[in-house]
């Protein structure tokens, strides 16, 4: 009965977090319309794990926006700059890494707050995490409470008072391994899901860079079999 | 001597608002980057003007993003919905017209921001304007104002203190009048420029929509002569 439930946009990349936040928001009773973007991004396996997983918990929609963040530049993501390898994870708050897209959590909300208007969804939720956060300042929580009260003097149907955005982040304040628990609890297959930065041409996994290092790490925490494909060792 | 100047991104939509904002922020003395969007707006013709005056005016960059703005949906822009004609612009402050993008301001500044950072301009020049602003939410003061404080929390330029974002709204309190003549000051030669939301195929003014009502009544007020090629009454 999808009429009678509250609307939220959902972004998801495919990866361990935004999945797990996409079955938090159906856990929350939300008809989910799942927002991905292909954006040059190297990990193109991510694209692919998106679909899988938006068919695997139910959304109801799933837009996919092509955008040319790499004309923009600047980021390992987008560019052919050297994804780092084996930094621990205590040293990665010290420094905002080379996969840094600029501005790309803006640029992402800025598109689902547009897609929300539009089917009078007020509610967006993003899988952000201010803990093992990799070292993003988008991923903080003043910049999302700062967007939100953006949002609501952006958009008609705020300004004429029908609807008040509110911007969902679930994970801020979890570790991954918290993440990977709340997950498998919402049945979560995260064989589906993928994270790494640098995967082969296969779609495996390198194991090293800093999404693989989190996740690793999260499941072991977790005391959850790891059911990530791994490349072998270059 | 570029180098010795201060950047600005100026977003250019090819318009006679933009056009002189663009003209401003060369007065000012910044390198201007300019930034246009191909988002499946109708009025192609205004890409084209984008791409004139940035050479007229000498942009030292002109970048033309691709957005999938009309997969999202909800405008009159981007969609099959008809233009409203004739509308007193009197009649335009009361309802916010089918021409409204739905969080475009907010999508468009949020690229600006990202190519700023890697540009590293602390200033982002937006020709919006809340007098002759044809009912627009993201065209208001506290928008930009709000916009503003979150760029400063988005981006590691800023967060790690190298540098604030400015967004500079020179036209923001200028009637439409006003504009054309300071354009005119700065040498903007207008005939090149494009406002209309529905030319005809060879990219003539209709001359009745909102947009081509406020730039005429402008030209009037301002009694310089129009510049612009309208079609004949269809």
């Amino acid at each position: 009965m999808t009429d009678t439930k509250t609307k939220a946009v959902v972004l998801l990349s495919g990866g361990a977090d935004s999945t797990t936040c996409l079955a938090i928001a159906r856990a929350e009773g939300y008809a989910s319309y799942a927002l991905s973007f292909d954006y040059g991004q190297r990990h193109e396996a991510e694209l692919k794990s998106a679909v899988r997983v938006a068919k695997d918990l139910g959304a109801e929609e799933h837009l996919i926006l092509t955008l040319p963040l790499g004309a923009i530049g600047g980021s390992a993501l987008t560019a052919p700059i050297e994804v780092p390898k084996n930094v621990p994870p205590e040293q990665m708050r010290d420094r905002i890494p080379v996969t840094y897209v600029p501005a790309r959590n803006t640029i992402f909300l800025s598109l689902a707050l547009a897609w929300a208007e539009v089917l009078h969804a007020s509610d967006i939720f993003i899988g952000v995490n201010a803990l093992d956060y990799s070292g993003y300042p988008d991923c903080r929580p003043e910049f999302i409470e700062s967007f939100q009260k953006m949002a609501n003097l952006a958009i008609r149907e705020s300004v004429e008072g029908r609807m008040q955005i509110r911007i969902h982040t679930p994970l801020i304040s979890m570790t991954k391994a918290r993440i990977l628990r709340r997950g498998i609890e919402l049945g979560v297959d995260f064989s589906l899901t993928h994270s790494c930065y640098d995967p082969d041409s296969k779609g495996r996994a390198c194991g090293r860079c800093d999404s693989c290092t989190l996740r690793r790490k999260g499941f072991a925490e977790a005391e959850i079999p790891d059911p990530t494909v791994y490349a072998p060792r270059r």
